[in-house]
């Protein structure tokens, strides 16, 4: 640990949640807690990006109520990016600018939030201090909706998420059961999860409350013919059917159902979803009446619906980057350990960086069932601790009030540098 | 008015909403307070379906604390239908079928829920008295949250798709606006009505945020090279924009963005969205990087998010339909007639089904801005009010508590009708 009072750095790296400020008001709360220890709190301004071209936000400059509110703010509130620092071995030039802006700026804590990549990106600069003399304490905080991140049991922003997936899934199910008589009798809603299906899975809560549902993962190769006959059994059942599809379900060659060689009246490629193909899909084998939506990212920004599980997690999770470097660590991400399910209790542990680094988790076969087309009991004790509990942000004239930073930018000292 | 004690038919028509049955709730704890006049209240299982095949729910077998669990519940809770009633003349034998079912469940009171196809039905089921010697009563209950009804200064279901899209076009924009220095610029969300555009100037209320945003109207004639330009001159000073495209949004040949003539892998023509063909259409034009969402029955089914206003004033017009019914009036549909925008004030009044059959309202050309992109300060006044309030329904296991009524049938009297 740095034995003198040296300030920190605070980054947003990837794509945003709902939950990632409450992440950063963890942070600069704790680090203002310790001024004894840290000094200002510097964010780089659209994450990395901020660092190596030197424009820092001086978070000193924003009032306690701001920093609080943050907690109630979804997106990034000092901008993210994606970006991916190459290795030490590639790319010199970029740790050497960052070296220099961290003494330029007396930086001696690094703190990075986000997924796996950004993972990476923060263990890469934990190495600093070893491969080039510069001592840096760099502690990940994560932040995945994806909740892919190995080792900690569920990743900040994928509560909310979760959550606003099963409401929405059985909002609008409720909805097709009315209309399924003389209209649609096909819902079909697209969730994020590229690689994992853990969004997807959370559609499959709906289940118990009624709804038939059957839920598409990335991890299941996607079998047409199998699909079409389970949702006709469904809708011959019960009159009508839920299917709540991963973007990344794909094909046994791989090829996503989103891809579906669509193109539009000019013969360009045209970027689809996969809610319109599987509900075209479904209308021309059986032809049910259908609906789609693409929650895109009114799902991963649902401040709204967060879960207050998840919001709570979040902040202790920045909290406890903080605490981790105070102790001395570096190159360590905080983690959340599960202890029980019900009564859900969980502690805030530790892992090495090195072990989360480059590795995604996903859904583990027992939680889908054998037929690929819905969650076990064992995945449902899983998600549902992570979806309790509403934390409501405060509203005025009938949306929620929602922070805007002021975001004051630190004096540069250095020249220019051009990122390339 | 009836002079002996009658039973009352309710039922809901067309696309529900968040609060359609807050409506009922309305009708049948007003119809339940008033068990002089009126004996039960028995709904149609799908619509004006339920009346034409007997096929009728008994709702005094619900205890009180199920019926007022509608008020928090979205979807319609007796099924809905899509089905128009034809004229008298052609086709007379489903006015003669609907008299003997009335007949013979002694039927004085009809409620019907719904929007302007609906309020056309309610209207010929109010000429039976006179053109069939029938004694009937019927109450129109204004429901549509296209808010496209005349007379009625809005429509229940509207206000709360309009909150949706005010909070989650706001939480989106948040969520752009941290992600475009290195990643998506343009964030596109279509929304609801095919030839109104009401929900979409919903979206046009997070410019007072702060947000960069162009609102695309069916009444406006989609203009490509304005849109594009006023989206390019956005992203240059904002760094990003958020596009709210109305389903309906249309080029001057009337042809929909949302077909653009796109075909799949095998040559089918592909049902698309708008969001999609506005996104490309940016890209293809200037490269940005965007994300599109499609909120089709995520929005109207939102009851987690429903306005307070909104479901209070579902509540009084179903409220008012009976109280209008044992006043002894026919062919009328209770309103909201706004007294003021701020404070807002309302009463509730009466206009005749006549006036109100078959009549659309759409945005005056006053609330939308000259460039057609956006609304006025005029539009912002009269939509500020309807998304006040925040009424959470009770959350349990992380979701909503939404009631399913057991829906017992009513014994069946005659024999069987078909339809056609």
């Amino acid at each position: 640990m740095a034995t003198k009072k040296r300030n920190a750095f605070y980054a947003q790296s990837g794509g945003v949640t709902a939950v990632i400020n409450a992440s950063a008001c963890g942070v600069i709360e704790t680090a203002r807690a310790n001024k004894a220890k840290i000094g200002k709190v510097y964010a780089g301004r659209n994450g990395i990006i901020g660092a190596l071209t030197e424009d820092l936000i001086d978070t000193s400059k924003e009032s306690a109520s701001a920093i609080a509110a943050l907690r109630s703010t979804p997106s990034g509130a000092f901008g993210s990016c994606r970006f991916k620092l190459k290795s030490l071995e590639a790319n010199k030039r970029e740790y050497e600018r960052l070296i220099e802006v961290f003494k330029a700026h007396d930086i001696g804590y690094f703190f990075y939030n986000g997924g796996g990549d950004s993972a990476d990106t923060c263990y890469k600069v934990s190495q600093l201090s070893e491969a080039m003399g510069y001592p840096i304490q760099a502690i990940h905080v994560p932040k995945t909706v994806d909740n892919d991140l190995p080792i900690t049991d569920c990743c900040p922003g994928f509560g909310s998420v979760a959550k606003y997936v099963a409401v929405s899934a059985l909002e609008a199910s409720f909805d097709v059961r009315s209309m399924a008589k003389t209209s649609t009798k096909v819902f079909v809603m697209e969730v994020m999860g590229r690689h994992a299906g853990w969004i997807a899975a959370a559609g499959g809560l709906i289940e118990d409350h009624g709804i038939p549902v059957i839920v598409l993962f990335p991890e299941v190769v996607f079998d047409e013919k199998k699909f079409l006959a389970r949702a006709k059994t469904l809708v011959e059942k019960h009159g009508y059917v839920t299917v709540v599809v991963s973007e990344g379900c794909h094909y046994a060659d791989g090829k996503f159902l989103a891809e579906q060689g669509t193109r539009d009246a000019f013969g360009h490629a045209q970027l689809g979803g996969a809610a319109p193909v599987v509900a075209n899909m479904i209308k021309q084998a059986h032809g049910y009446k259908f609906h789609w939506a693409v929650a895109d990212y009114l799902q991963r920004a649902a401040r709204h619906i967060a879960s207050k599980t998840d919001v709570k997690q979040a902040y202790e999770l920045g909290q406890a980057a903080v605490k981790l470097a105070l102790k001395g660590h570096n190159a360590v991400m905080p983690t959340v350990d599960r202890i029980s399910d019900k009564p859900y209790k969980y502690k805030i542990g530790m892992a090495q960086l090195s072990k989360v680094a480059n590795v995604e988790k996903f859904m583990p076969r027992d939680f889908i069932t054998p037929d690929g087309f819905g969650i076990t009991p064992k995945c449902k004790r899983y998600l549902l601790p992570l979806i309790q509990g509403e934390d409501y942000p405060r509203f005025k004239d009938g949306v929620p009030v929602y922070v805007t930073l002021k975001n004051v930018p630190v004096a540069k000292k250095l020249p220019a540098f051009e990122l390339k």
